[in-house]
């Protein structure tokens, strides 16, 4: 058996964690069913594994060239990208006025996991060309929208992110980029952006750059900083784009994993000067940014869950088929290694913690859905808290357990796992990209801690703990034992969560203490919060398995899962305490001096 | 600055905590003194580092090539490995009267440990090789002796460890391999074997192949194994080794990381029959396979303290040297990263993993030495207990924080440490295999939980518990508020670690129910017993602050580094009792079916 589109998992996922009916009260959505939902996911789930898993391997063996500033994609993802177009995938999630399905954006975020999962370094391109799309229809002129984004939508065109240059990555407000203006309107862009991802390609006639730059006279900093607009092709006085602009690719980067998305160094203005023109207003680049940045911050964590369920599927044939050894209570010599308990443990664990990080990125996606239609002001101000809050916790719990769950897939493998051939390695490799690009995971931490903990007065956290509350009092008087013992685990784990917050929210928590227990908190805040959605997605299944004609063994399925998630993962939650509070006296204890070898 | 050997850790570890002077009282070693110690420690440390460390990129990139059975290894390995032999490396820890260096096995552990972080894809041909001299020393005959010790022992020729076929990976009771006797008291072997480190290569004259087979009529399962020695050349009328036996390289392996080691499918007796020789009795070939295996167990744990060390030196390195955004309370803009909390906490709380990780091992390289060479038998018994109840953890701990500090190591350097120039990628590949070979951490596991816990009347705990509560009261009563703070940390991880043994020693505790939480128990384990060695050793340091002359610095800082592990790793801890009584009810919950994406 080979790689399948989780269909059953998304869509219980989506319809009892993440609410996505409830959407039908925003009024955005007129079109959203029942049918929708599972013919939307099912479309997408044959359509990422009939196309673009198989091309996987491919993608890792032989990369992408660059030859004169043309870079070729490996073999089969032009004839894929292709196909992509055809079934308007790009356009899922945005507005039908513009040429998009009109279909939620939680729904983008399931179908950005399908893609992952099926090939993540091809995944890569649709995930950046979905942040451009979300600037120009947030921050774009009418013109600018009638100009780049109808073939955005259709994914004609792609588009790619420049931010980072050698001297700055994290450090965003060390940008030395520059954009001269024209009497045009237009501006003269020159500067050379590093880790372009599909900066340059075969698969599309145009490609539209993002780009931070600095525009002359413009403060030093983040503040000082604009967003432009620099397509690969300009418009020639017949409307078509035929007029090669001065940006080019001038290398690819060899990286560990990821190899069939080309990682370019792109150098703008060597010649003429590329031109471009400013999105939003001058000095409001930063703006711009979050606006890519929260884009692809909640796919990266959806990539995380797509790459762990890839990596975990393939653990899970191997260990049906390969035969090793004696079980306990089993006839059969020598047995599947599946029933091995340490095989089991990694399988069942790794399956869990996919389940919880991708009910957070479902979550995350529904609350920006409502945040961005409700009707409602007290109900759309809320769930845009609630947004800010899961942001940074779906970037990174979901590249967190991508990471981990590709490892365990790679230890299930045992000695055939290290062999590049058997494919365990491709997803390890894959996935430790996604807790560094995007921000890194300590980046979000910073965010968490540093904004989000104290954003309206630190509600974003109060309304969280009243919904866990609600949820472990409903698993504590289900009948079912599992859920009471899902009660205790959430109610402990929620307490020291609690306790996490009041530390680092009072004001005597110096900011270096805080920010030396934040990636720690970070951890607690997804675990529990994970461990919640699941404890929700239990109780769903508890009323569902009342009704006739459901699927009992896999609602019985989905509370053991949480029964799992919550003795293995929200176990260790109250550990994290001691991480959290250890103060930057202990961090920095040692010197400089005192650290070296 | 480049990758240098940590002599003063290791020199520190050696003396402090694992007690290296004791083995005087052995009379085993009359030339062991302080002075040649360090003499022999920063002698190694200049070898490895200048003539090996330099040839890893080498390794990764070139790997080795096959052609017509002849290998050939990465570009300079060769002359590294006749300066190798020149130094007398290989026989540093073996008897003077077999014409080693006659220094105790804990030496060989710490130059393991340099040798690997120098060079990892290398350094595991020395270590395969060390194996098999253990065997031939401790089970072969004299003739067999005076045959193939000498130049093992030189290095001259090396050796390799031949267990795994395709069907037969952890379970080698169902290898099939055979071997059939001839007259002369010699037998020919013909099988396949997989996964065959430096099976075949180009930097000596001869190999030795140790080869589990089974011979005619032998029973299934272990019990019918035997062990041969099957050289690549044979020796011929005069006395020379020119005659070659039928044992050939049929394949190489193309693996994600430690591309300088060749991986050999080997073929042997595919034509004329592969001539070898018994070693040890009929039947007997666990029992040899567990000396290989012991030695090969606590040198892979050595070799993850050593790719922890390289990969660790190259985050601190770039942290130091890599300027980015604004750090709280410095004035200099852009500060090092190394100035940001979650960076210093990465390196901070990687060198304690290390130092941990370090004394487990060298502490077990000790008791092996007094296991094999204590006059009084009370002694030398209690030192075979500790040597069996630290193997397990110093193989699965070592590699557990080879694969983590590898991996936060990558993740300093943000971006760059994805890119394969950098060099951190390297070691985080390089790093993976090392949970997986020479018996899986699954399987370490299992021999604790299974073998270890309850040997000799679950003594091994019992004498553990008792070393620690003595450490723990020394601590306590310390003027030094660090070391009360380490006491009060490491008394809650015994605490929880005394728990989980009882609950697994229960007869009521199910062999299921055991092996379910034996991964979580042997963490917990190693957690503790990490965080009472570096306890151990902060308490030599107070006493040692007292002396004259000392490193005042550098002592504090030990102080500093158990106190970090003491808060970090030590509190999670307690954490693990959830996953060790996960119980196989709730890991089997999930039928297979259930499991099913």
């Amino acid at each position: 058996m080979t790689y399948q589109a989780a269909v059953r998992d998304i869509l219980f996922t989506l319809e009892h964690i993440a609410d996505v009916y409830d959407l039908q009260g925003t009024g955005a959505f007129p079109d959203l069913s029942a049918d929708l939902v599972q013919a939307i996911i099912e479309e997408a789930g044959k359509f990422t594994t009939k196309e673009l898993a198989s091309l996987n391997r491919a993608g890792d063996q032989h990369g992408s060239t660059l030859l004169d500033g043309v870079v070729t994609t490996a073999p089969g993802f032009k004839a894929a990208y292709s196909k992509f177009v055809e079934g308007g995938w790009q356009g899922l999630s945005f507005p039908q006025d513009d040429g998009g399905m009109g279909l939620p954006g939680v729904l983008g975020v399931a179908f950005m996991e399908m893609l992952q999962a099926a090939n993540m370094a091809f995944g890569l391109g649709p995930m950046l060309t979905m942040g451009a799309i979300e600037v120009l229809i947030q921050a774009g002129t009418e013109e600018q929208k009638q100009t780049w984004l109808p073939k955005l939508i259709t994914g004609e065109w792609s588009a790619s992110m420049n931010l980072t240059e050698p001297a700055a990555g994290s450090d965003v407000g060390a940008l030395s980029t520059s954009a001269k203006p024209l009497s045009d309107g237009s501006f003269l862009l020159a500067g050379q952006k590093i880790f372009i991802t599909w900066g340059e390609h075969d698969c599309v006639e145009n490609i539209i750059h993002l780009v931070l730059a600095r525009t002359e006279d413009a403060p030093a900093g983040t503040k000082g900083l604009s967003l432009f607009l620099v397509p690969k092709f300009l418009e020639d006085n017949d409307g078509n784009f035929t007029i090669r602009n001065d940006v080019f690719a001038i290398g690819l980067e060899h990286k560990m994993g990821i190899h069939g998305s080309p990682t370019c160094v792109m150098e703008y203005g060597a010649n003429t000067g590329a031109k471009g023109w400013l999105i939003g207003k001058e000095m409001a680049g930063m703006a711009m940014m979050f606006i890519m940045m929260n884009s692809a911050r909640l796919n990266v964590g959806a990539q995380g869950v797509g790459i762990a369920e890839r990596a975990w599927q393939q653990a899970y044939n191997y260990a049906i088929d390969r035969k090793q050894g004696r079980a306990i209570g089993l006839e059969q010599y020598p047995a599947a290694i599946i029933h091995h308990p340490d095989v089991r443990r990694m399988l069942l664990i790794g399956k869990a913690k996919i389940a919880a990080a991708r009910a957070i990125t479902y979550a995350c996606g529904f609350a920006a859905d409502q945040a961005a239609h409700h009707p409602d002001a007290t109900v759309l101000e809320q769930a845009k808290r609630r947004e800010d809050l899961l942001t940074p916790l779906a970037k990174s719990y979901g590249s967190d357990i991508g990471c981990e769950v590709s490892s365990s897939a790679l230890q299930v493998h045992g000695g055939m796992g290290y062999i590049e051939e058997t494919g365990a390695a491709q997803h390890f490799r894959d996935a430790r990209i996604t807790p560094i690009y995007e921000g890194t995971n300590a980046i979000q931490a910073i965010d968490l801690v540093g904004r989000k903990l104290s954003m309206a007065g630190g509600l974003l956290f109060v309304e969280m703990f009243v919904d866990i509350k609600a949820c472990v009092d409903d698993c504590a008087s289900a009948a079912d034992k599992r859920l009471q013992t899902i009660a205790e685990q959430l109610s402990l784990a929620a307490d020291s969560l609690q306790f996490a917050v009041n530390y680092l929210s009072d004001p005597k928590c110096s900011q270096a203490d805080r920010l030396s227990g934040a990636t720690a908190f970070q951890t607690m805040s997804a675990q529990t919060i994970g461990g919640f959605y699941l404890a929700k997605g239990a109780l769903a299944a508890v009323k569902l398995l009342d009704e006739q004609g459901q699927d009992e063994k896999y609602l019985t399925g989905r509370i053991d899962l949480a029964l799992v998630f919550a003795k293995s993962v929200l176990g260790t939650v109250p550990a994290g305490i001691s991480e959290v509070t250890i103060t930057a006296d202990t961090i920095f204890a040692l010197d400089i001096e005192g650290l070296a070898p």
